[in-house]
């Protein structure tokens, strides 16, 4: 299967435009700096949206779901059933991620990446299984490579229909039992780390359990560690971590500014950055996870959060609620009055 | 001017809704936790408007301008001018306060509590200045006992008026040429902290213009520097300061919840909280300021805020920012399902 468009050029910033916007901010009605990290989020996006006015109405919210092999070694407090039970929680309405998009008035839209049973029709949920769950990377590669190119496509199909919607920001979630296990091997591999650096309680997993889950870890990364980016995420990764790595690389060559989320959307990312580094302009990190080992994946990346509120579900959701302080930054730029405009003395 | 109306009582939390909450938020369809500290936020939104399912729909952002003697001593970056500017600015929609307030479908309140001279009728502007600014507090001090009565009362009527529409969150902001000052030097008397402590650059001034700032801070501390609440307040506040300082107390008594601002904010909260401390737990902390000192008052008051974006800029614009982190924990504690409302396995 075809992955040569992974490959596309991703544009860069046009550098007149970011500094035309600088011009802007510097003469909105405050202290200059006033507005600390909102000036250069409304600068940016400014940049990214080639205008002096820019807008986050149109935010639309992928959530991709799968099962997970490695599950199987017993790495989660729940139970694998509870990825197709949340897809349902999804489909009506009563998840955390789609409490919040309809609070913003954000598309969400939820891709079933590859859950182990086929799922009856939901409203909103797009079928789009590569397979039920992956393998067990204890035991062998996660995926196929025709796997990993189908799940990496079913992430650049939803940037490519967020795209055709006109979305202003694109927000990545993901759903599946075991997959802070897979992340945090994938981010091993991908950062030349050990078990113990990136391996966390996950969902809720107690002292022991975080042991055996670092068990498992350290030895699947004994048996097939690679650091090449794609290679890692098919012997180590999942179907939905693939298809977010996918969704922000076309994203990025679509010109559509991320909101990344946390601890496994993070993983995806440093895939997706490792392959593409031109990607990194295009990205905004929402959070810190309470997840331990997601302070290591952002270091790598030089990304500083927006927030710290110890959140730790997924789902995409500790970027819908930083969604807001984008659109803040957005609105500064564009609707406050200059000192010329309103007549203030600029000091 | 009878102040009696301070010591009216300040309801407690229901510690029975309290727990209510509590159950609800633990059967959501989520780990334990893993929603950080929107948790919390939601459990004290319910208790507090004593419902399972809290609503942030109808939020009131009122700015109290006033301008400072102090101004005299050169401790700001800019002129005094810009006060009554501002006002101008905030009725005209330009300013950074009525474009958060316009995005997030706040109702935003100007309030002249005194600027230096009288200002024209103004859209959205209330004229009730208590006199021609401050007096310059490192001469005499700021305020008779009739002006702070009736700067006190001030805030006590926007409140009134913010229960009156039902208002479910109030924000207080304030705009006042030299108020880092006021704040600085009322912040050190209750505290009893070094000028050294609180001082910081505001909204600009250069590492000279600081150490100035200090000097005539310490000379006024050594002059009338008290820790009784109300007589600080007299001496070395400023009439928006004292404006805050009692619409906060009447928000307690009126058990409208309050979302606090930065620096000077913080200082009128002290000053209320030390005045009345079952204020307390009606008191939600937006962010840490930039302005240096903020740390130490936040910590005298036990504060946690919810931002840390460098924001230094007053109007409550720190606090108009953090409000969506507010309404996303009352709707996931609103709306979520729960595990068996959902059908989902619960570990």
């Amino acid at each position: 299967m075809d992955m040569a468009w992974l490959q596309d050029p991703i544009p860069v910033l046009n550098q007149d435009l970011l500094k035309a916007a600088w011009v802007r901010q510097r003469q909105l009605t405050k202290p200059p700096g006033s507005l600390g990290r909102l000036e250069e989020l409304g600068v940016l996006l400014a940049a990214m949206q080639c205008t002096q006015r820019p807008t986050l109405e149109r935010v639309r919210i992928v959530v991709f779901a799968a099962d997970h092999g490695v599950a199987a070694e017993g790495v989660s407090a729940y139970p694998q059933a509870v990825t197709a039970e949340m897809v349902r929680n999804f489909a009506r309405g009563g998840a955390a991620i789609s409490v919040l998009a309809r609070q913003w008035g954000a598309s969400l839209e939820v891709v079933n990446v590859g859950t182990v049973q086929p799922l009856e029709a939901l409203p909103g949920v797009l079928d789009q299984r590569v397979g039920p769950g992956t393998a067990n990377f204890a035991q062998a590669p996660a995926m196929t490579a025709e796997q990993l190119a189908k799940a990496l496509a079913v992430g650049r199909e939803a940037a490519d229909r967020a795209a055709a919607d006109e979305t202003e920001l694109f927000i990545g979630g993901e759903m599946g039992i075991g997959n802070t296990t897979s992340a945090a091997a994938l981010g091993c591999a991908l950062l030349g780390a050990a078990a113990h650096d990136l391996t966390g309680p996950g969902t809720g997993l107690d002292k022991d359990g975080v042991a055996r889950k670092e068990q498992v870890i350290a030895a699947a990364l004994d048996r097939h560690a690679t650091p090449e980016p794609l290679e890692a995420l098919r012997r180590l990764g999942g179907f939905e971590i693939a298809a977010l790595t996918g969704a922000y690389l076309r994203c990025g060559q679509l010109a559509i500014p991320v909101l990344v989320d946390g601890f496994i959307a993070t993983v995806a990312v440093l895939a997706a950055a490792r392959l593409r580094p031109e990607l990194s302009p295009w990205l905004f990190y929402a959070h810190r996870s309470a997840e331990p080992g997601h302070h290591r994946l952002l270091e790598s990346l030089g990304a500083e959060p927006l927030l710290d509120l110890g959140m730790r579900l997924g789902e995409g959701s500790g970027a819908a609620v930083a969604l807001p302080l984008l659109r803040a930054a957005a609105a500064l730029q564009a609707r406050m009055a200059t000192f010329a405009e309103a007549g203030v003395s600029s000091g």
